[in-house]
C-alpha cells in the first residue's frame, strides 16, 4: 500500500511511503529470549543497549523482515539505475557450489539440512552491468565504501569482496593486474570487479558477499541464563530457514540498487532540467 | 608541524590541522601514464574523471602516500578510546601464513619477489580488545557498515571479512553460533567477530581485510596507448613496494581506531561534563 | 496510530513510525493552478522543479499539514530534553503587539481579516529554559546554524532572529554585550539570545521568527496562465487560514525541541549506560 | 600558499588545502579572559566546554580571522557557479542607511565611533541574480534552510530574513504575495526574495543578515571574576574593528557562493561528462 510520493502512476517527487502489512505472524512466547539469548543472535546485544525495553517479538528491530524496506526502495532504484542492470545470485550454500543447482536440486538440499534441525551459510555473488566510467571518489566516498557500508546493514553478513578479493590477495601482481584492451577502458580480466582508485571503470562491478549461518536452528544449544546465573540448554522452536543465504539474495540486489542510483544522481544530478 | 588545535601539549578543541613534508620526492616523468593507463591502477579513471586535469605525479590523489593523514588521525583516536586497545597484524603474504615470520625471514621474502620484478598482496588482521557492549546500531549505522566503509577508503583493500566471514558462510548454525558462557556476554567462540545485529557485544572485535598486489609492477605489461590507439608494452621504472600490504598494517590500524572514536564519542557523548 | 517503535507504552529503540489519517478531506479541483499558479505559493516551482508530475492537491508536498510530522518528533524529542522545557507563543499578528490577546479579541481579528478576504502573517517568540551550557559547536555546528536549519523548514517562515537581532544591529556593543554576574555564566541582559560563539551559555535560548501572511487569499490576484501565456485573474476557494502563523506556533515549539534533543544526545551521548 | 589539488593552474580533483601564514600578530596576554570573560564574546562558553584547553589568544578557535576559509572556498565556489553573480553589500551600519557613503563618509563614522570607545553593528543585503528555477527542496533540504545554516556559521551573525522577512510578516497577503507575470517566472515584487516551498524560484535570491556590534570595546566594562568570585570591571586593549559588520560583507558574500554550488552541484551532477 503507497501511502504517499506516487500519483496516477508517477512519482511526484515527495517522499514515498510504502505500507506492508505482515498477516503471517504466529503468536509465539519470544520472552523467554530475554533471559536466555539466542546464541549467534541480537538477543543479547538488543537487551543491553535498550536496557529491556527492545521488541523481541519476533526478532523486532533486527529481524530479517525489516530488509523489506531495502527491496522496495531498490525497486525503485532500478527505475532511477535505468541502463545499469544488477543481478544477484546465490552461488555457494554451506560450502557447496550451487550455482548450476535446478530448484528440485536445492529443495532437497534444503530439505536435509532442515530435517537435521540444523542451518547453512552461502555465499551470494552480484554483478552490475553496464557500467559507467567514473562514479565514486577516491577514499571516503569510494564505490567499494558505499557498497560495503549498504552491504553491512543486511543482516547476518559477514563478509564482502570485490573482484578476486581474498583470492586475489594470494595472487602475483603480474596476475592481478587488469589488462586495458581498448579505448573504453575494457579490461582482458576484471581481478579488480570494475572498481580502481574507489571509481568505477567502466567494466562490470562484481562482488560477493558471506552470509552466516540462519542463527535460529531447532538443535538445542546450551546459552548463559541471566535470570538464575549459569548455563542451561535452549530449545528454539517455531518457523526458520534453514538457509537464509537464499532470502538475502533479492535484498542484496536491490540494497546494490540503492547505492548506484544514489552515485549516479550524485555524478548525473538530480534536476537534469536545470539550465537546458 | 601541528598548525592547529594544540597548544600547550594539549587538544584546544578546534579542528587540529597536521602539516606533513615530503622531502623524498624523486623527479620523475608521469606523463606516460595519461597515454598509457598502468594496468590495476587508477590512472585510467582519474584520466576519464578529472577530464585530464588529474595530477599524475606520484599518483596524485590516489596514491598510497595520503594514508599519512588516516595515521595520523588514528594516533588522536587512540587516544581517545583509552581503554580499547586496537592492534593490526599482517597474517599472510603472497598466500602464506607470515604470522611468525621475523623480520629477517620477511625481508628475504620480500626480496625474492623484488627480484622477480614482480609485486604480493596480503592478508591483514585486526584486532580490538576491551570493547564495551552496545556501539553500533542495527541497520545502516551497524559496527561493520561503519568499519567497512573506512577500510575501503584504504588503497588496494578488496575485502573485508568480521570473525570467520567467508569461512563461516560454509559452517553449519550449530557450529558456527557463538555460545554466552557468562553474564557479561563473553562467547566461547568468536565466529561473529564480536559483533550481532550490528551491535558490539562485548567480545573482541575481530576481522580481516584483504590487501591485493602492489599495481606497479617491474615485468612489461600490456596495455592500451590512447594516443596511437593500440596495444604497447608499457615498463614501469622508479621504487615500488613489492608488496604494499606490509605498508598498509599501520593505516588499517589506525583507520579502525577513527571509526572506534566517532562510535564511542556518539555513544558516551563529546561534552562529559554536560549536567554534573 | 502509532506503527513501530513502541511496545507496552516504551520506545523500545526501533525507529517510531507514526500514521496519521486525514478524514478532513474536502474534493476540490486543484488542477487549475498547474496553468495558473497562485502568487506567493510553490505551486510555479513545484510544477517545474517535478515536471508537472508534483501532487497538487491540497498543496502536495509543500502542505502545511505536514508539518504534523515535526509536531509528532518535537512531542518525543520533549521527553528527550526533559529538564529543558521549550516554549512558543505568537507575539505579533499583522503588524500588532498581541502577546496579551485574550482567545476571543483574537477570534474577532481574525475574522476581520476574513471578512475581507485577506491574510495577515505573524512573529512568533520560541523561548528554551534551564539550558546547559556548552550546547552546540563553533562555526558549522552552532547552535543557531541547527536551529534555523530546523527553522526554514517550516512552510512560511521567511526570517529568524536570535536574541535581539536586527534591533541588535542598531545598537552600541556597550548596550548589547551581556554582562556575566554569577559563576554559572547568567548574564544581566540576554541579547544574544543564550548562544556565544555558536555555544549554548546557560541563559535561556531565545529567538523569533517571521511568518509571511498565508499566501491563498480570496480577493480576486491577478497571475500568469501558462496554457494561454497571458496574465489572467485568478479567484481561489475553499478553507484557508487567514493567519498561518497562529497554526505554526505549535510546529515552530516542536521543530526547536527535535534541535535540542539532538544537541544534547550529542554532548551527552546516547547510551548513557556504556562503561557505568 | 596552495598546498594541493591545483596543478598547472587547473584543480585536480583532490581537496584543495589553502594554507596562510598570519604574520600581523600582536603578542598580547589573553590569560586575562579566562579568570574574566570578555561580555558579549565566547570567553565563558570556551572555557566552559573545552575544561580550560582552549587557545584563547586572539579568540582562538573563534576568531573571525577563521573567516579566511570562508573567504577562500567561496572564491572557488564562484567559479562553479558560474553564471550566477552573487553580491553582498553593508546597508545599514549603526542602525543608519549607509548604502550611499563613500569610502571617505564612512572612515569618518568609523572614527567616531573608535573615539567613543565603542562599537556599533550593521546589515548586509546578499543578492544572487541570474538564479535557475528548482535548487533546493522542500521541508529539510530548503534553499533557505541551506543558506541560513551557513550563515549562522559566520561569527557575530544574529539573524536572517529571506526578501522582506519581518517586515513581510506585518504585510497583508493581498500585498506581499509576489505575482507572476511572464512563463520564465518572474514576479512584479520580490517579496519572497526568490524562494517558494523552499525552492529558487528563478528570481534573485535575496536575504538580509543583522550584525551585532564587535564585543570587544575599549570602554570598561563590568563582568565576574571566576577566580575571586566577584564581579569586576575588565579594560579591554589592543586593535578592534569598531565595526566587524564591515568585514563580515566579504565573508557572507562568498559563504553564500558556497552554498550556491552545493545547491547546483547536486541538481547538475558533479560529473558532466558521464555518459555523453
Amino acid at each position: 500500500q503507497i501511502i504517499s510520493g506516487v500519483y496516477d502512476g508517477y512519482t511526484t517527487g515527495a517522499p514515498i511511503n510504502i505500507f506492508f502489512v505482515n498477516e503471517n505472524v504466529r503468536s509465539k512466547d519470544y520472552s523467554l529470549f530475554r533471559k536466555m539469548p539466542r546464541p549467534g543472535h541480537s538477543d543479547f546485544v538488543a537487551e543491553h543497549k535498550y536496557s529491556g525495553y527492545n521488541d523481541i517479538r519476533g526478532g523486532g528491530h533486527f529481524s530479517g523482515r525489516l530488509t523489506l524496506g531495502l527491496v522496495a526502495a531498490g525497486a525503485l532504484a532500478k527505475k532511477v539505475i535505468e541502463e545499469i542492470s544488477v543481478e544477484a545470485k546465490l552461488v555457494e550454500a554451506g560450502g557447496i557450489d550451487v550455482s548450476n543447482y535446478t530448484a528440485e536440486q536445492m529443495e532437497i538440499y534444503m530439505g536435509r539440512i532442515q530435517s537435521e534441525g540444523d542451518s547453512i551459510g552461502g555465499v551470494i555473488k552480484v554483478e552490475a552491468k553496464n557500467m559507467p566510467v567514473g562514479l565514486g571518489d577516491p577514499f571516503f566516498g569510494s564505490v567499494e565504501s558505499r557498497i560495503a557500508h549498504m552491504m553491512f546493514s543486511v543482516p547476518a553478513l559477514k563478509g564482502i569482496e570485490f573482484g578476486v578479493g581474498f583470492e586475489g590477495s594470494k595472487m602475483r601482481g603480474s596476475e592481478h593486474n587488469d589488462r586495458l584492451i581498448n579505448k573504453d577502458g575494457k579490461t582482458a580480466t576484471n581481478n579488480n570487479g570494475g572498481v580502481n582508485g574507489g571509481i568505477s571503470n567502466g567494466n562490470n562491478l562484481e562482488f560477493k558477499v558471506a552470509i552466516k549461518p540462519t542463527s535460529s536452528i531447532f538443535i538445542p544449544q546450551e546459552t548463559y541464563n541471566f535470570e538464575e546465573n549459569r548455563l542451561e540448554d535452549l530449545q528454539i522452536k517455531g518457523r526458520h530457514d534453514s538457509c537464509i543465504a537464499r532470502r538475502a539474495v533479492v535484498v542484496v540486489e536491490n540494497a546494490a540498487a540503492i547505492v548506484l542510483a544514489d552515485l549516479l544522481l550524485t555524478a548525473r544530478g538530480i534536476n537534469n532540467k536545470l539550465f537546458k
